[in-house]
């Protein structure tokens, strides 16, 4: 059976930053540690005013195709995944398409589009439509390009607001992909839950504490539904496990309850049980209260063991060095994560061919996906291509005050005139809406 | 390989109706025959004040459940197009599978949910993963559900405001399938066009000249398109095609375009040559203006011709009856038009079993779709339990005044108080909103 994953990836961020120590705490008067060490983040990356998901998502898109090459002849399938859309019915890879067709010869007349809409899980729902309709021989020799676009924005003042970001990763799903291929398998935990959500309005009604405990819910089912399929996942297995992202807090809770479950009925459970006893069994509790209780100890136990420790630092801290510096990108969160993970190999000179990831997507409302991924041959060199630390780099710093006015701006129901940041060069930009309130969109040089 | 298509379909109406030529022309000083004749439409359904896209598509669902005996864990896959959300986040999957979990044992923790968005495309593309999906053997044996639910409403005075309705399609998607095969080949037309649309508004923005040309482009390459794959398509290879219909009078013009361009090159463009001459070809003219020209010419004699007419009458008329008494329906408008057709062919007595299909979708912004279906012997069975002509009987005549008021109930910038018109019984309905603003739905005996 022919292989399909992702051949290729490209990432790009909004063109302005909010550091949160040392721009957003003071403002908040809060301990910049409560944004550094608790939820993980260090800043976060915003669109500049002439920014918007169809710019991010066609500027990552141009450079993934620029860089390997490939004309729109060579796309049958473009699938947008957002939950920050402008419009209820023409989707945003009609905006895209639109915006590559002004610097390619040729056009996407005869690819299929479309867009994709759950929180965050949208962009993993898009790839495995993709893997399914290459593995249905349906794509005639074409790849698909998969587009997770956000610009992850709360309410001023609401507790989510230190947790934004905006940015867009990029990927085409081919066979014999370069980077990684995907399992057949999939587990999932889906239930309909009132976390987080946007009911005709622009930024998100959450439920912080409800939102944590669905995460972690939905993910543990997941994993049991990929375990029925796949078999007993162990910790040794994998290289790296990305998750979706919203804060590098909320996985630092994921991987410790994902070390617990794999470890369970293992020598490493046995190994640990001098020291943290064993896992508590349900069937010796009289009542779930006390079974919880019981976990939560032994949690906080396993958390401070060398072996815990040396494989969250291994396998899960080096997803989070870009979230840390970008914030939540929504449909583009997990993406990202697998992106650092990979970035971490190649810095550390990591042989990584064959090796295995576990990803686990999620999506408030909520789902959670997870699947395995067998990195491929060709990783080193496209994660090397990657230019990411440039462009965050590069970004704009802003004050506070400035970033009330972007946040303003990117406010649907604010009419604001504000100047740029930062000067755009070779990219797509936003230029203004039409005489049907369409967005306008421009290449400039 | 195995056979993979629709296993069942189920269809809901909004319990409201507007008839055109009665209540709507009066008023609006109109010929009837502008709305009868001109677009093709008798009457249209409207949502009752406790009716919504998750209550219509939960209530077609549940219906096609109960039908076909199945239960939460027979599903593996849930998803749902609408052009008519009311969340940015939230699918409304999540919304119709919670409504469903209310009225069975068990539960869709394990379903992937999704939601697609693409105008009135959106339905076939969900229907095409579910297909997907399937071929590439990751259902471990679950079938899809998909929902095509759309409230399909013009602002009051909008040249459009003719062509509304509201409902819902449940459809099946498993392997050897009760209804249809699909194609493995499918044709694409599709450009970034800006003809109808909805940025941040729930009513359309719409250029209906443009959005009509861009309808016949884009069907015209979508039909090229899959006869790349697939080979010359032939009048007399389809027993019915489908189109996706936003009213009748359109697909008088797209069938018009299919007949031409199937009949030339064949025995039947020199059959009619000696009454209306061959087709004109392009590389016989100076001009486009010219060759538009003469084909518009050879158009309006071939409308005329028996053997066209025949055809129509055969083909493509008998996939208009709903749509006529419905409205348009958006995303569930081609499977309206795919039921229409095979509700004929059962109330004529006509054997289907084996005979193709060519269904045409398609949604503004632009894209077409085209594919086969073979019918499978079970057709007439799934066909024989739809209660559709019932559910239409019984829905409530609104006269004017009472089509102003619901209309603004279900406006989202308007906050009206209305009783209902009709007595819902043994279905979902709407109950109001939750603290975080999520709808919330209650199953009533």
């Amino acid at each position: 059976m022919t292989a399909v994953g992702i051949d290729a990836i490209e990432i790009w961020t909004g063109k302005l930053t909010l550091n949160l120590p040392e721009t957003f705490a003071p403002v908040k008067g809060e301990d910049p540690a409560k944004y550094t060490k608790g939820l993980g983040l260090e800043t976060s990356s915003f669109p500049d005013v002439y920014e918007d998901i169809v710019t991010m998502g066609a500027n990552a898109a141009k450079r993934l195709m620029d860089r390997r090459g490939l004309t729109p002849d060579d796309i049958g399938r473009i699938d947008v995944a957002t939950e920050s859309a402008f419009d209820n019915s023409k989707p945003v890879s009609t905006y895209i398409a639109g915006c590559l067709e002004q610097t390619y010869e040729g056009d996407f007349r005869h690819a299929n589009k479309g867009e994709r809409k759950f929180a965050c899980v949208a962009g993993t729902q898009s790839i495995d439509d993709a893997y399914n309709w290459i593995k249905a021989g349906r794509n005639r020799g074409r790849a698909a390009l998969v587009i997770a676009t956000d610009t992850a924005l709360y309410a001023r003042g609401d507790p989510g607001e230190a947790t934004q970001g905006a940015g867009a990763v990029a990927m085409l799903i081919d066979e014999e992909p370069s980077v990684v291929e995907l399992s057949t398998e999939q587990g999932y935990g889906s239930m309909d839950e009132t976390d987080f959500l946007k009911p005709n309005q622009q930024f998100p009604s959450v439920d912080g504490k409800r939102s944590m405990q669905v995460y972690l819910a939905r993910m543990r089912e997941a994993l049991e539904d990929y375990e029925s399929v796949a078999g007993r996942t162990k910790v040794e297995d994998f290289e790296y496990i990305p998750f979706h992202t919203p804060f590098p807090g909320m996985v630092r809770k994921a991987g410790l309850l994902g070390y617990r479950h794999m470890i369970r009925d293992t020598e490493k459970e046995d190994e640990l049980a001098d020291r943290i006893g064993r896992q508590p069994r349900e069937a010796d509790f009289d009542s779930w209260d006390d079974y919880e209780e019981a976990i939560r100890a032994y949690m906080d136990d396993l958390k401070e063991t060398d072996e815990y420790r040396e494989w969250y630092g291994r396998v899960i801290d080096p997803t989070l060095s870009l979230a840390r510096r970008v914030g939540n990108w929504y449909t583009g969160s997990v993406h990202v994560a697998r992106t650092s993970a990979l970035k971490h190999a190649y810095e550390t000179g990591k042989a990584m061919t064959g090796k295995q990831l576990l990803v686990g997507s999620y999506g408030s409302g909520a789902q959670a996906e997870i699947h395995a991924e067998t990195v491929r041959e060709g990783w080193r060199d496209e994660i090397e291509a990657l230019n990411v630390d440039e462009q965050l780099a590069g970004r704009y710093d802003l004050d506070f005050e400035e970033y009330e006015q972007v946040h303003d701006a990117h406010n649907h129901e604010k009419d604001v005139e504000l100047e740029e940041f930062t000067q755009p060069a070779n990219e797509f930009v936003f230029t203004g809406w039409g005489r049907m309130n369409e967005r306008k969109y421009e290449y400039v040089e």
